[in-house]
């Protein structure tokens, strides 16, 4: 690898996955009605075998809790150093070299209003020998009502993806969304954990520039359409059977989370940062 | 085996779950101020792979959601059939006979009050080509203050269980004590579940008579003295961030049950009664 043209590369990744936080940061506080904003916290990784004094990277935390946003998290990072044995073998391009480089962007949001669908959004670019794109969005109705691949937020907001999947590759959208399908699948329950988006991982086309702009126009379809969506529900009227179906769902959530999210599993299980991996997790939530 | 001598086993070990099952919900119901009481529901086990028709047992489930206890479940169940390829080498004594027997009593119960503590207890005997049993209790206060090892709740507690184990054998307490404390553990936490119990699995001293006399005694003690450490916090005074750190301390304990609980996970994933092992989840949870 060109290491000077992928120090490059890192850096144009890593200041975007900053420049999208900021704008989606900016879209949801302004639908904030009594100003609530996020509070940011900086992070360093640790790693477990070290001594703590070796750089190896870290990340910011921005936490909103709100009134239209009960709870939002848009969270940033860039890590590196070099991976276990065990992780060697799992990671594409680890086997021989086992350094590693990864820079993305995490967001999920649970709105106040049940009638707001919650969603979830990451992109992210990672370095080994090889280096690829990850990452994708997804859509959560809370209601029933809403659950269905007609309801006019699930609509538009594949709509989105399907336009910035459209601008590059007319293959993306399809693939991209039945891997999502499968992917926030609830076996359990038999049941999806939403009404879908995408969902990409290992994307190097060959051309680093156009699977990086592909990757920007993920990121920007989710702070042009999200925000849309949710602004419209925000205000609507609910009564307290909708906020509890809207706490039982969020309990799907937690499972889906706790017990198939691969990155959430890998991040707890290696030692990751423990607060920002479970801020996903939804405020309040039933059982019932 | 002989057949008829561990066919009397399994009749008298289910007739005891059954019974203590209807001894912990009378005394449980007698707590709660207007009368709410345990709604009762049956299930059958069905096998993925047959058709239906096939008897393979299954359980009565009892959830409560009064006004003392915001949810309880005491379910008793019992099953038998032959072990998939998959688990005939995971059990024991199931590699050359995967038949199996299994007959439990699994009990939750999560007060409304946060001054008292919730409770987790459950005992089993299973029966391969040998025959076992396995179970235990542990208490999990919710609020930080209550979580110490000399609180009142832990030291009744742990005398109970002490006075159970002691009966029958003096190295039980310590033994049982010690893989109560590293089971419920929550590594990503580097925090305990609660303040500890006891936790046996394999009890199999050469003398049925004697283990299944220890079972039951480690019910007993259950019935004795959870029902009285639940009755002297039921009705304090608390205030709303006390109920906030209750919500957030069972979050923790969502967190253990769908990452790390053996059971859990082995019933959600082998197509296990859903509502049944799920029904375990708390009533209201939060994250921060």
């Amino acid at each position: 690898m060109d290491e000077k043209l992928w120090n490059q590369r890192k850096q144009s990744a890593a200041d975007w996955f900053r420049q999208l936080r900021d704008a989606l940061c900016a879209r949801l506080e302004s639908l904030e009605p009594e100003g609530a904003v996020f509070e940011r916290k900086a992070w360093q990784r640790k790693d477990h075998a070290g001594d703590g004094s070796e750089d190896l990277g870290g990340g910011e935390m921005s936490m909103l809790h709100g009134q239209a946003f009960e709870k939002a998290g848009v969270h940033i990072s860039t890590v590196y150093g070099v991976f276990s044995e065990e992780f060697r073998k799992q990671v594409a391009g680890a086997e021989d070299d086992p350094r590693f480089w990864a820079g993305g962007i995490s967001v999920i949001i649970h709105p106040t209003n049940p009638n707001a669908p919650t969603a979830h959004m990451n992109t992210r670019m990672v370095v080994t020998t090889k280096g690829w794109f990850g990452g994708g969005g997804d859509l959560t109705p809370m209601l029933d009502a809403a659950r269905t691949p007609d309801h006019q937020d699930t609509v538009d907001f594949h709509a989105a993806y399907k336009a910035a999947c459209d601008k590059h590759d007319s293959d993306y959208y399809p693939r991209f969304k039945e891997q999502c399908d499968k992917y926030f699948f609830l076996p359990h329950r038999n049941e999806t954990r939403g009404t879908g988006g995408i969902f990409y991982d290992h994307l190097d086309s060959g051309d680093w520039d156009a699977d990086f702009a592909f990757t920007q126009d993920v990121g920007r379809a989710f702070v042009d359409i999200y925000p849309e969506i949710a602004k419209r529900r925000i205000d609507l009227p609910y009564d307290e059977a909708m906020r509890h179906e809207q706490m039982q769902r969020r309990g799907r959530y937690v499972e889906f989370n706790l017990l198939y999210d691969r990155g959430t599993m890998f991040g707890l299980k290696t030692g990751g940062n423990v607060e920002s991996i479970l801020s996903s997790m939804p405020p309040t939530v039933m059982w019932k």
